[in-house]
């Protein structure tokens, strides 16, 4: 590894309605190895809270597995998160998507009083005990809410989840496309990515704008 | 639409094992839009040829359809490729992945005797008897040297695949990460990305290679 920061992705899944939003999760992956670092990437071994069809947004009758399904964006190069180590990375991100608030946390159905998958807890408080930074982006701030109660974030600038957010203890500042909030004392940063109405470039800065805060506080 | 290049792309499911590379769509999306250009994105409304758990590489009791799952990586913002018209388009581009040797021919199978689709074979005939550009990425340029025969095309380095296109009467040039080769009489673009051992700035640099050959040759 020598100097390249190595950092932990975890994925929800492998599309916006029911998983990870891909390209938040590729563009992440994408800013992580063009400033110099490597990654690699987790999941938790559980069913999907549901599979949804992309184009009529309807459930369909099927069970898909979070692990197996975010396989297809790390080409197979994925570990189930219950192997998480914090010791071995530098940094962790979660990108957004549907499955950041669906599979590895119940927001979307549960609002402030949802519950966190427990594979997804240890890997984030592990990592924050640890002192090194942990990145999310466009809904998965609302994970480092719920856990840590007092931290700074933004998920953009939708004021119904803000004030969930705020209900947490947690500060809640606006931003607009590609700006990141950086909390010094938990090491967090976020930015609204799909949050916002954005193109994809837009999505990029913010990935972009993730990593580089991430490494100036990797020191 | 103005000055803005319009960039149909044609995604053949949404995963490398059974689908269109991830990182290479989305890098190709990512490059249009950062060139200036917007996208519609496209795919055949057909079965996929077979599902692959992308852990373990086996295929899974399950039926997927091509369209559904690109919708995925669209974002839900996809059409039926029967719907495609060269008219309302400036270029086509068709990123990699196994389901574009799978789904959209049956190249994987069947090498230089394979069959094309047929709404992917309409929409690249108009759109090369329109004179636009079409760009491919990966395993994709097969589909090219066996529609077209003499086209000069890339797929990287590999020996076995390089002799079954020229086999169909194609010129191949061997290339490296990013690199694009261009035929000029029939305004085709292609790069090798995940065709070599890539990371994926390598594939967004072959991607936006193909998105930059093509703008020079659109005028």
């Amino acid at each position: 590894m020598g100097n390249k920061k190595n950092f932990a992705v975890i994925l929800a899944g492998c599309g916006v309605f029911d998983g990870a939003e891909i390209h938040e999760a590729t563009l992440t992956l994408y800013a992580i190895v063009k400033h110099g670092g490597t990654y690699e990437i987790f999941a938790p071994d559980i069913p999907q809270h549901h599979v949804i069809n992309h184009i009529t947004g309807e459930e369909m009758n099927e069970t898909r597995n979070v692990l197996v399904e975010a396989a297809r964006i790390a080409r197979g190069k994925i570990k189930p998160l219950s192997e998480f180590e914090a010791g071995n990375v530098d940094a962790l991100i979660l990108p957004g998507g549907f499955g950041a608030a669906k599979n590895l946390c119940s927001f979307a159905f549960d609002g402030p009083g949802c519950s966190v998958n427990n594979d997804v807890k240890n890997a984030i408080m592990e990592t924050i005990h640890a002192g090194k930074p942990v990145g999310a982006l466009c809904i998965s701030p609302v994970i480092l809410a719920k856990l840590l109660g007092d931290v700074e974030i933004t998920i953009g600038k939708d004021l119904d989840t803000a004030r969930a957010v705020e209900s947490l203890g947690a500060m809640h500042k606006q931003t607009t496309h590609g700006e990141v909030v950086v909390d010094k004392k938990y090491k967090v940063v976020t930015t609204p990515c799909y949050m916002l109405d954005a193109d994809i470039v837009q999505i990029g800065d913010g990935a972009e704008n993730v990593v580089k805060a991430i490494l100036s506080l990797t020191g």
